[in-house]
């Protein structure tokens, strides 16, 4: 049961955002700008993403939810993959490097390495691609947490995220009305 | 030297504002709501747990400037002794048992245990105010590994962020149109 008395059975962070509407707004409107751009790092990357930092926090609601999106832009097996901490995967090698440094932001503020850096440029890597991933990264560090400590219930059935994904992708995004 | 190419001399999280509009809106919004309220907490005790999460993290930029906004409500040392881990100070029993959670969620999503907020519950704290700690306490494991991953510069000068909390305070917010 959440910590807090939260007033519908919403799953995950959908149930925080209805109950406090005002910090759903700018928490939704930050989704929406790291997740749905194609500027730089294209919407399955930043789902991508999402879904390893939320693995390494070990936050099922969230890897779930942004596994089924990145599904859509890959696959459901390099998903798999992923969410299991293994990222050699058929990926460009920028994205492994990206992928590295997000790895590194969710242990800390100070474990990327200067040479992280240096390979993702290596590999191609723009400052804004390496911006976003960084605060990609750092924001589900905030996400992860903020849905695990107030104990949100969480579905197990992956139909409830596929066709949660499915919304997202065509319909909502996540700023739309509705909290994710 | 900051890992990517930021625009200007801005220190801690205002050069990396300046580099990404896009991303400083939805950021700044999300400070403005959390930080600036006085429902529940009030603005000195929201600054309170931000410093403490970021003195945990080890965040230089952030524990002192938000060090400087909650010494302006409460006093420069008893701000000292909470970025020193030290909660034994003078504060409501209910800020204690607040700042432990904040402490559990600055460590990850699993720790905050049942008997932290019973505790918070029998000192009195509403569930908007657990709320607000966790998600104050988690977005501040945002903005320290955003801050610090991408190494961005932080003055030494006490001064400069004693100039810079009187701002915020009387004059700017969070949201206002400069970067903090």
């Amino acid at each position: 049961m959440a910590h807090i008395n939260l007033p519908e059975q919403l799953p995950g962070i959908r149930g925080l955002m209805a109950f406090r509407p005002q910090t759903a707004t700018p928490l939704n409107a930050l989704a929406e700008v790291l997740l749905r751009s194609d500027e730089g790092l294209n919407k399955g990357e930043r789902e991508l993403i999402a879904t390893y930092v939320s693995a390494l926090n070990d936050c099922f609601f969230c890897q779930n939810i942004h596994g089924a999106v990145a599904a859509h832009y890959f696959d459901e097996e390099l998903v798999k993959k992923i969410r299991a901490n293994n990222i050699e995967v058929e990926i460009s090698d920028k994205m492994k490097a990206l992928l590295a440094i997000a790895g590194a932001v969710q242990q800390g503020g100070k474990f990327v390495r200067e040479t992280q850096i240096e390979q993702a440029k290596n590999q191609g890597a723009s400052d804004i691609e390496i911006h976003d991933t960084v605060l990609i990264a750092a924001a589900f560090c905030m996400f992860n947490r903020y849905v695990d400590s107030l104990n949100t219930f969480a579905p197990d059935a992956p139909e409830m995220y596929r066709e949660r994904a499915k919304k997202i992708i065509e319909e909502t995004g996540y700023a739309g009305s509705s909290p994710r």
